[in-house]
């Protein structure tokens, strides 16, 4: 166990099932190619139904699983179960697309005994090729009988597709005078640019919590999280985050008025930038997470762009791959990043290195600055010196591995 | 000769020294490293000066060159000369680098015996770093020196950086009852997401054309051509078009009213189109020109930036280079491209190969189009379905030599 602050700590080895009644399984159910090589469906539950929030891609594109789901979510405002699959994103299916998700509810549902609007649907994977519905069915009902308390680990991994190690966090906090677990598992890789989370993210709590609140703080929690990352760019058609809250921890209705509001949405921030953050590190061909910190700015807004821009320049990402203190490359992103910059006062580190002052180059020991490049995380500090507004982004380096896993990402 | 249509024709191997009275001369003076490897100081002059047009970069950090030559146009609206260097950018420089960018102007100007006011100046290469004056110095002499009717493939081989192939054109035009010749070089390869040229192009004709007229068909025919070409979406902070018409042909002057306008504007974008698509086809590490066609959109706009974020998707550019029929990869740009898209009317082609019609995936021969993905160019045509308006946008691959020549740019 590891202290976040008085009132928080990371437990080890957790995940969404260690709330209190959240259970989960996965299965392989060959969905990409009929061969069984990996877990690709799964199933998370609550004992009872949870309050529950989600926030989806900004992609006028949106797959069939995004539509369901969101549907779903804004009648009830609770969600029982989430049926996940890996493999193939049900995306630009059409109608049959929609069907395939609603079948997908109604599998669940059957297998669980529960309302099939109380269950979220999510898929990863290709886009444009229908579900395979009887392996999906078949998957269903096999990860129906095998939920358990320990399941969370399985749920991580199955969500997977490109991605190189499970991404899944939970945290303990004293609220109200008990003791509520937040936690998450989330998938990411590729086409991670988010607005929104551009990504799969799931986050459970046994805190009780009322609806709107959670979906605010979902919200105002993502922005600074799942928002702050980018890998190349591009935002995916199946991105959604459900936030699960089944409130049995006990404690009294948690409400922004609640004095321990400030400690749930802190441990929620924590969860979720603990998640972001393992996503742009495991970006795809990803061999180093960068952090881009910008203080100085007038707005936050100009320093989130300024931030966000130097994660996302494929120049900048170049140069890290290649440990090379190309600082003029910062220069460029931020300058084209539509944040104000008076590019007279622009201060640049690369870690602890100062590179350059007033938009101009120091003379620096080139060897310190290559060694804060090699650093995992690689930190960019930049102070825009024209205001007090301040934000951080992250992303990875660009690599020749990215370029093999995407020029050869269906075959 | 290549005969565009009846009025306008390609005249073999030329460049900005085919329309009369223009000169130039390049040397190599060892800018980046002192060793004099490639040529990297150019001279474009003309007998007499010339009415003049600018577009520069809109990142916010604006190389002193830019700076320079933008205060000397607007003063005048006349350049009889450019002076340019390869191997460093005079970027984030500071005052030292106002003062350098001016010294290149006076240097050329005593050298040519010609108004320091009616000199243009373009720098290109790595930012940060002070000019190395006294080998720009000797370089401005000896080019000044060896100017010469026949110098414009120099001129387009110094102003290349990581450019593997010289980018020159020039065409003529029966205007006015005259020959008019009009001509460019340009340089691109990294860098290269334009808000205005993100690049250097240096444009020269012999037409005699009113200044503001010159200027808005300048800034008409880079949103056509030059802004619509992207190869990493990095915007440069030295990116600069100049357009230079010394009138030499003997016409009458050009203005929107003269019936001939249009077949000027039309060589004009003929030629700038020539230069950006040759920028796009050799972006750092590409293998093939990538060409977005979008029809059937809402607005001119919507068209434009779906097709530039076709270009510019990494993940397409991947699927590209790895010859894989990802059609879901355009929806996907498509939809977070801010264009107005019903995902369920979206036809989309690959070179003749139709592969999405309304949204959804057709049964296409797999085969034929690798084989359209294998053409260069590649083409992708996209008809929204939901208006009558197009653009075209141009970009190129993403290869693992891109990622190679940006990781050590600067070693």
């Amino acid at each position: 166990m590891q202290k976040v602050n008085s009132k928080i700590q990371v437990l080890d080895n957790g995940g969404v099932t260690t709330p209190a009644g959240f259970k989960a399984a996965a299965v392989s159910a060959g969905i990409k190619n009929g061969r069984k090589e990996k877990k690709d469906v799964a199933i998370l539950y609550s004992e009872i139904p949870a309050v529950a929030a989600g926030v989806y891609t900004t992609n006028a594109v949106q797959a069939a699983p995004i539509l369901v789901t969101k549907q779903s979510l804004e009648q009830s405002g609770l969600l029982q179960a989430v049926v996940v699959n890996s493999g193939n994103a049900n995306a630009c299916t059409g109608q049959q697309g929609l069907l395939d998700a609603q079948a997908m509810q109604e599998l669940t549902a059957k297998a669980l005994g529960i309302d099939p609007n109380q269950i979220g649907v999510a898929s990863t994977g290709v886009i444009g090729v229908l579900l395979p519905m009887t392996r999906i069915g078949a998957g269903i009902e096999e990860a129906a009988n095998r939920l358990s308390p320990d399941g969370g680990a399985d749920f991580a991994e199955a969500i997977m597709t490109t991605d190189l190690v499970k991404k899944e966090i939970a945290v303990s906090a004293e609220i109200d005078g008990k003791t509520v677990t937040i936690a998450g598992a989330a998938k990411g890789s590729g086409m991670i640019h988010p607005n929104m989370a551009t990504m799969l993210g799931f986050i459970t709590t046994d805190a009780k919590v009322e609806q709107a609140a959670l979906q605010a703080a979902l919200k105002q929690v993502t922005n600074k999280t799942f928002n702050r990352i980018t890998v190349d760019g591009d935002t995916s058609t199946n991105d959604m985050v459900l936030l699960l809250a089944n409130g049995m921890a006990g404690n009294d209705l948690l409400t922004p008025s609640h004095q321990d509001w400030p400690i749930f949405l802190d441990a929620l921030e924590y969860v979720a930038l603990h998640l972001a953050k393992a996503i742009a590190r495991d970006g795809e061909g990803a061999t180093r997470l960068i952090v881009a910190q910008v203080t100085g700015a007038q707005t936050e807004k100009d320093a989130e762009q300024a931030a966000k821009t130097i994660v996302g320049s494929s120049l900048v990402k170049t140069a890290v791959f290649g440990a090379d203190a190309n600082w003029g490359r910062l220069m460029m992103a931020i300058g084209r990043s539509g944040a104000y910059v008076d590019p007279n006062k622009v201060d640049i580190w690369i870690g602890d290195v100062q590179v350059a002052a007033e938009g101009m180059g120091l003379s620096y020991d080139e060897a310190a600055a290559t060694r804060e490049l090699e650093k995992d995380p690689v930190i960019f500090k930049v102070n825009l010196n024209v205001g007090s507004c301040s934000a951080t982004a992250y992303g990875c380096d660009l690599t020749y591995e990215y370029v093999k896993i995407n020029g050869s990402y269906r075959t």
